[in-house]
């Protein structure tokens, strides 16, 4: 499911967006930078913010001897819990708000941290504009709340960078055909800067945010974990996809698609080297687990006794998919004796109520009995390229969940990742087990 | 020069605004409202202003029995003290913010209200939807803080108001031909309304506010101050250019140029009639005088010891003019023996800071000695449409001006007006007297 969309996500770009090397050429060297919500939370970090874009647009022109021009992109999102606040000011006026309306309230917060960063860096000197996505033309499918990135234009982008050093670009947003504004979900503005350095051949994308790196796990539950160098687009995809709050996997997978060398950095410690991410090709060599994530923002559904007829998961999973909503595990326990098969699968906990809702309303159509809801589960996953060849650890991996009374509910495996889905009480032991397990303490 | 200034605004929608009749038609009858800061405070107000905004369609349609659709233009303001609050937030990121950013910062301010109060209306079932002046076509001229309309895009206007039965629009922005974002300053969004009430050919524009309509006076000041029941546009762009806070001239002299309709009403007397403002042709009959208007927000400026050469005054009005600062009473005063004059006039107090360090900087240009400032004026005027006929009345403001010890500092009479230039803190007993003095009370 989550692999189709975003394949669709990046390949759409692909078609338009990439600058030709000749305009490329002539750009310069571009560095794309971004920034998260706390990363500007309030005027003090934009501040700080500013400076770290001086300092590294002074530090690029001294490294660039060649005589061609440096330039930033630099894409943050809103102010701290600006979106919140929005989304609360929403849902008091309508008990389900319009999302064409919701994502043009929530457009304006970044339409704030831009501006306000660029009157700050015009305030130190430097070249700078900022750009809704509607002013730089980033172009999305006509989806509220969840669009994909269809288009930039790069007639756009070329002008603006030839008439300024640093642009600062609103993430998390786009602008559909017709000139409705819609934003582009969760990890939106890591995509949005993962586009822009694909549509300019950027040299590198910072991803600025409150922690060091990627880590072997989340430092705040597994105190051993430890930060990653380097990691391959393909373990961070699995690492985020499972709950590893880190980068969103479609960011990652845009990344991956136009080879866009990409460093996840520690905005408060600017000189950390952080982690680089990119395509791995030698990193087997030398390590085949890469981490830990443990996801609690999940529910288990289930739809009880569906009879036992081909097509019915594929048009179950049809009618989520048409709601824009991601399903990650899914299980088919069949009984012999009734004829039918109770189908459960997890879905991310923000989803859970409209899951419940179209399952309800196509129940009869599948002639099912129920549809039940478990909120209080975590996924537990291991991650790493070489886990395939390494199946021991599996093994391991469930004498030590049994040793410590930790049920597993659902397994899923594939060559990059090992998942199990437990009880929410037992998510953190699970995951400082599964650290331990392969030797990262 | 205020007249120069509010012509070219108005003269340019005239070329390429107005729909043509066959498209109108088809559109339907179409009412414009518009609700200011006040109106849309909080999100009990937005409710509230959606319930007038239902209302007023539900009455339309009733009183509409042709069988054309009827259409209603809704511009709001950004909610009660958003502007100043952006404000605040630009000022503290740069001494002197860069104003094309600064626009864009504070566009966001409708984008919210807005995009709220579309939301709020389709809960209440009501087809609507929410523009920013990007996404209908609302164009300015490429100057920041200050823009005027040029030109509306009709194509927009007549498809969201095919497809709605209510338009949201942001009330003070607009866009340039570049995609750059502007604001249209002080009486922004109440141009907006009228604007769209000339490009819709409108059959009203209801200017919604938090007093009953417009006054002979401040009933704050002058206790005794009566509601009119109507007004013309002439009279009414007195009163707001001398200072009383109803309406802002560019919107009303947009409105005269169009034969817009208008009315003022109170947002929270639904019900009340309001006064209406139109072409006023047979008013002078039954009333020669209409109000007073007491306008504390003003400064004197004194340019020193001015050659007594040809063109001098002009070129330092065009200074003026140039950046944007429109300047009201001018008064010469020639010393026959120095050769020289002092030039005095009045401007805005926003304005005060920019109008000294122009002056200062072409201080030396003129040979003028220096250049000094007045801020605690005032500036209290009497309109009437038949002023002019009335001489007597002069006389009489005069007489007892002098009789309460009020110092006159600067007099300007015109067909439709006089006023005079007091201290400060004479403004309110002035303003009493003044109505007082044409038996208002």
């Amino acid at each position: 499911m989550n692999k189709t969309d975003q394949k669709k996500d990046a390949k759409k770009p692909n078609e338009s967006t990439a600058l030709s090397p000749a305009i490329n050429k002539e750009l310069g060297h571009i560095s794309v930078l971004k920034f998260g919500g706390t990363s500007v939370k309030n005027l003090a970090r934009i501040q700080h913010v500013a400076e770290i874009v001086r300092d590294r647009l002074e530090a690029n022109k001294k490294q660039n001897n060649s005589g061609t021009p440096t330039k930033l992109l630099v894409v943050v999102s809103a102010m701290g819990d600006t979106t919140d606040y929005l989304l609360k000011l929403g849902s008091q006026c309508a008990r389900n708000p319009d999302r064409r309306e919701l994502d043009s309230l929530l457009s304006t917060g970044e339409q704030i941290s831009i501006t306000l960063l660029a009157m700050t860096l015009k305030e130190l000197g430097i070249k700078s504009r900022s750009f809704t996505a509607a002013q730089i033309g980033i172009f999305t499918e006509k989806v509220h709340s969840k669009a994909r990135i269809v288009d930039i234009n790069s007639e756009n982008l070329a002008k603006a960078l030839k008439e300024n050093d640093v642009l600062v670009v609103a993430g998390f947003q786009g602008i559909t055909a017709d000139g409705d504004i819609t934003t582009l979900g969760r990890g939106g503005s890591d995509t949005t800067a993962c586009a822009l350095a694909a549509a300019t051949s950027a040299q590198i994308c910072d991803i600025y945010t409150d922690v060091d790196g990627i880590f072997t796990a989340d430092p705040n539950v597994v105190p051993e974990a430890r930060l990653l160098k380097r990691v391959s687009y393909g373990e961070v995809i699995e690492m985020a996809r499972l709950g590893a709050q880190v980068l969103h996997p479609r960011a990652v997978e845009l990344a991956r698609q136009y080879k866009v060398l990409m460093r996840v950095r520690n905005t408060f410690k600017p000189d950390h080297e952080g982690t680089v991410i990119d395509g791995g090709e030698d990193m087997e060599i030398y390590r085949s687990i890469s981490g830990v994530a443990v996801d609690k923002d999940q529910a288990c559904v289930t739809i009880m006794d569906v009879p036992d007829k081909p097509g019915i998961a594929g048009s179950i999973m049809q009618s989520l998919a048409d709601n824009h909503i991601v399903i990650d595990m899914i299980m088919q326990a069949f009984h012999p004796t009734a004829g039918h098969n109770n189908i459960t699968f997890t879905v991310h906990s923000n989803d859970l109520a409209a899951t419940i809702k179209i399952l309800e309303e196509i129940k009869g159509d599948l002639d099912a009995s129920s549809v039940i809801a478990d909120e209080d589960i975590a996924k537990v996953s291991l991650i790493g390229a070489g886990l395939a060849g390494q199946s021991g650890i599996a093994a391991t991996v469930f004498k030590a969940f049994g040793a410590a009374g930790i049920n597993i509910k659902m397994i899923a495996t594939s060559e990059m990742k090992l998942t199990c889905v437990v009880s929410g009480k037992d998510a953190d032991k699970a995951g400082k087990i599964m650290h331990s397990s392969f030797g990262e303490d």
